[in-house]
């Protein structure tokens, strides 16, 4: 099995992507939602949780682990691959260099929540990668740009993704960007893939959105095809599971607004 | 000292409304900011949190204690009342009266987070009060409306208090309010206040607003006339003081937005 875990509903977009790449895989989810967010937390507080989240998972059968959450991933990405005795992915770590081979002028819009944003670990990614490369991006200097968009989840949460005042509020919010001349824009929270078409209106089609779960997907699709044994583990015929650490009922609402099916969702108590 | 704690910034709003009744006192303020919401959390969880933000108060040298939100007034406010050492005051308990007194025709509105709505605790200390009653409101049959607001907390902490989005997103929520015809209308959360001039406007003058910390400051002032030795203990040579369980300079930032000075934040570690 698959085993993914976020702070909250957030990771239910990255399972949409996993379940459209691999359809046939079964997992088990794990969301944090009784102490979501983690954004503002200590992150010595982030690598606890996610050590729990990752052992409840394993607990569960998982035999790989994906972290769908930037907070995590940014705060305790390395500390999981190196002490899992699985293999463990997040959805930091294969991002930089995608984005890097998508721009063609080196001018880099990053989306966030305030403290993905504020950890700048998207930022310094980008321009460790760059700075390591040896002339293979189209372009000579790196700039990026950050943005935090705080309306973004509660909007989406409360499921005013079609609404114009959230067209508003995405063009209030970008406006610097598409000033900023960018062509590559990070959609660095797990909500904002929801908001996709939106934001590509806002931005004009001359920016190249990305959506980090579909950079990780193609990640652990490429592992499994080096790592054949995986494959028969993570198949088929085991069924699904949703576990959280909060109200299932709030959670199976999300599933079905965003997944667009009945999800059966269990309460994993973490406190 | 006045003692004060919220789950987070909202509280602010009660500080003000202490602030401009009782010029003179001092007091000290905990807000959770590390483990705020504490709407989406168990029972059992918020009366401990509760008990270590009122413990920490205590240290601090507080002589009379407030929980200036909801959640906690709702699940713990009887707790704390029945084992602090010192007067206890939560922003539930003298408000059922208040409502009554102010509607005419029994039509009363609960505007609040999902989790304050959810928790039914507004509506039904309104129902016990008026059953308790012996026909001295100006109506014979009482009904409550309730309406959760979930975007109102993230454009206030956003700063979106002026903007239009947020007009059209205060009647989008209010509409159903307005055609049940409701005369009072209960801010139940620390943070509406802060839309006041809004959400009148969208209700109409028909609909009186009431802002739960205002009575509960009266109650205090109320208590403190009828036990002077109060007085000198909470008021006018101590410096106020404010401690939060996570950054300190968003939560300044707030201060500054909304009572409109420099406040120095300290932290407090909670976890």
């Amino acid at each position: 099995m698959v085993g993914i875990f976020d702070s909250g509903v957030g990771g239910l977009t990255f399972v949409k992507a996993l379940k459209s790449a691999l359809p046939n895989y079964s997992f088990v989810y794990f969301g944090d939602t009784a102490r979501v967010p983690y954004g503002n937390k200590d992150p010595e507080t982030i690598k606890r949780y996610s050590k729990e989240a990752a052992d409840f998972l394993l607990s569960k059968g998982a035999d790989v682990i994906v972290a769908a959450c930037h907070t995590v991933s940014a705060l305790a990405g390395d500390s999981l691959r190196e002490n899992l005795k699985v293999p463990f992915f997040d959805v930091m770590n294969p991002l930089a260099e995608t984005v890097l081979n998508t721009s063609k002028n080196g001018r880099i819009g990053i989306i966030g929540t305030k403290s993905t944003i504020k950890s700048l670990a998207h930022k310094n990614k980008l321009e460790e990668c760059f700075s390591k490369s040896k002339g293979e991006y189209s372009f000579k200097k790196l700039e990026v740009f950050e943005q935090a968009c705080p309306l973004f989840v509660p909007l989406i949460e409360e499921g005013f993704i079609k609404r114009p005042e959230t067209k508003k509020i995405i063009r209030y919010y970008l406006r610097d960007l598409k000033l900023k001349n960018i062509d590559t824009l990070v959609l660095a929270c797990t909500h904002y893939p929801l908001l996709n078409k939106q934001i590509q209106s806002a931005m004009g089609k001359n920016a190249a959105l990305i959506d980090p779960a579909e950079i990780t997907v193609k990640a652990i699709i490429e592992f499994i095809k080096n790592n054949p044994q995986l494959d028969a583990k993570l198949s088929k015929d085991k069924q699904s599971q949703f576990f959280v650490s909060d109200d299932p009922e709030r959670f199976a609402n999300f599933g079905k607004m965003w997944l667009d099916e009945n999800i059966k969702v269990q309460k994993a108590r973490f406190s």
